[in-house]
């Protein structure tokens, strides 16, 4: 593999135009660096400017070693051992920019590459690998002030337990010890947890540097566990919103504007989620209309006009999706919504599905639209 | 293997004695529960009521897979492929109680197990199990008031960088927002980060307890990198304390002092640290004599009386180890520290070795000494 890429970009070199391999894919340019994602000092995986993720994974032994990601369908990207019996391989084709989880398949059991980073998605903790996007900036850690990421503890006597949530606090929020803010409730996906916002989403470097740049109301962001694990594969028709919704509406929130510097009134608090997050907030916005005044649905459904009962009460609906997911669905429920008199938007992140960068995106875009008065 | 403890089992209630196996272990008692810190949903690993741990790794066509945990030396625990074609296998004795990192070989490769939570240590982020101590209850979760967790990222003009650091701040900070409070900077250890304090020390939860039962003044917890990874085995004549020194005393010091409410001044503030943490401590407390009063080496080496210039400056020397380290060493040296007039006091934690129930226990007997006046 490494032999053939070289030939690539030396006829590249030559010939001054692109090649194409056999499988119509261009020729893999061999500038792969280590993914910005990998734990200290660790090589591989590596990622190149095209998009190309190339694995190496040590196992002397093993019989097989398969990574899931890749572009051959579910099989995913499967190495071949090198002479100095490390396995290697590289993405048939390059990769959405972005992050992606991933595993490896070794002899038939699933394990997480011992380079990367772990992040919490499918119920387990996975691989993760980033694609650098051409709009990395807006999601980078700058030389600019940074707000805070606070974990709480909150009582919750409707589950008998002490639970997390993170609560992402704006620059200055220690030292204006005055000054109180708005708040957006933000829902993690299925499989994911309390964790994902701020890890694999950035949200503290989105609204930092969006704050930097004076293109929004400083708010804070709250981030807790949905209860979204107990639901497998065709299980949806047995997820009950109730015990989140009891967590969500009755404990967290009484906790944090309690001890968080909050408006603590409906015209002050967004609630907002990604995927199965998305569908957890249609439900609770639908069902508590005097808790939050703004809805955000991130890959996660749309609003019909016929389902809001009082849009006196909504000052904005914000639907979005990746441009490989479904965007004329977001698009024409928006324009529906429009057309009903209430203020819907819709935005779609182009060349990307049903993940972070979509969502980090939507963040983006999301933010200054929220508690504009 | 499963059947041999079930026959032991069997001989237990038919004898009413404890029966010994061939290697002098006491017989396993089949109460595996799954371990503590497990993945949602993860049946494996699982820890019994003696401390054994039983491993179970999905890998059907491997050829070896091995846990770094157990009693066989280096070699730790041998799985043995089972009819289902799961690999299994329990320690061949108790481990100690507390936690413990690990990790697997399947094939000549390091990987983690999929069913455990990931712990940052050894330059890795490692597998983790935790062995019920007998003792657990003053780092468990309660339902008392809890303190946060504050992800803050500070500004490092010295190695250009925006650097991360953990801020623990006692419950009702938020609320008593004129009270101010005095700090200890906690180190980890080598391989460690700066996660380590709170994800397996529970250095937080500990302290919620004992302010909980007004057994301690209540302070704020710093924990940032002690930039550590650079050493490998053999490396420690490399590393210079200068670069993490500036980073503590000129960068994230002040930014603490700016942004919490300390008490910002030597008599109210303490350095500690657990292993090379420890050792960072001793100099930097002798090098900078004039920022901490307190002092405390946990697992982390001495003082000697000759080091001390001006023992007016020292409100309280710390030395703490367990019983399976050298507890003689930090007695001794506490003991010559009283003799030369210094407050010295030394712990060591019972029936424990260099890891983390030393250091959890160590800061439940620290706490309680500091910022007494």
């Amino acid at each position: 593999m490494k032999i053939k890429s070289l030939t690539f970009v030396i006829a590249i070199m030559v010939n001054g135009i692109l090649c194409f391999s056999q499988n119509n894919q261009p020729a893999v340019i061999e500038d792969f660096k280590p993914s910005s994602l990998n734990q200290p000092g660790q090589e591989y995986p590596q990622v190149n400017s095209q998009g190309y993720v190339r694995f190496k994974i040590i196992a002397p032994t093993a019989d097989s070693v398969r990574v899931s990601l890749g572009l051959g369908g579910r099989g995913g990207t499967k190495l071949k051992q090198a002479a100095d019996t490390s396995w290697m391989g590289t993405t048939e084709g390059p990769m959405d920019e972005g992050f992606h989880y991933y595993n490896i398949r070794i002899d038939g059991g699933k394990f997480n590459d011992p380079g990367a980073k772990n992040y919490y998605g499918s119920v387990r903790w996975e691989s993760g690998i980033e694609i650098p996007a051409h709009d990395q900036d807006f999601y980078a850690l700058k030389n600019v002030p940074h707000g805070n990421v606070v974990q709480v503890l909150f009582p919750s006597p409707s589950t008998g337990t002490s639970r997390r949530a993170f609560v992402y606090t704006p620059p200055g929020y220690d030292s204006k010890s005055k000054q109180r803010y708005p708040v957006l409730y933000l829902q993690h996906g299925w499989g994911e947890d309390e964790t994902a916002w701020s890890n694999q989403g950035h949200a503290n470097l989105i609204m930092d540097n969006l704050i930097a740049e004076n293109k929004i109301t400083p708010f804070i962001i709250v981030m807790t566990y949905g209860m979204t694990n107990e639901v497998r594969m065709g299980g949806m028709r047995n997820f009950k919103i109730e015990p989140f919704q009891t967590v969500l509406i009755d404990e967290l929130i009484p906790y944090i504007d309690a001890n968080f510097r909050t408006i603590a009134k409906q015209s002050q608090r967004a609630m907002g989620g990604l995927s199965m997050g998305g569908m957890e907030t249609h439900t609770i916005t639908l069902n508590k209309p005097e808790v939050f005044s703004y809805y955000a649905l991130l890959s996660g459904g749309t609003y019909t006009p016929a389902e809001i009962k009082d849009k006196s009460n909504i000052k904005l609906i914000f639907l979005s999706c990746g441009s490989k997911e479904r965007p004329d669905g977001v698009k024409n429920a928006a324009a529906a919504l429009k057309d009903a008199g209430i203020n819907a938007v819709s935005y779609v992140s182009e060349n990307t599905a049903h993940e972070f960068l979509t969502w980090r995106r939507s963040l983006l875009e999301l933010a200054p639209l929220l508690f504009k008065n």
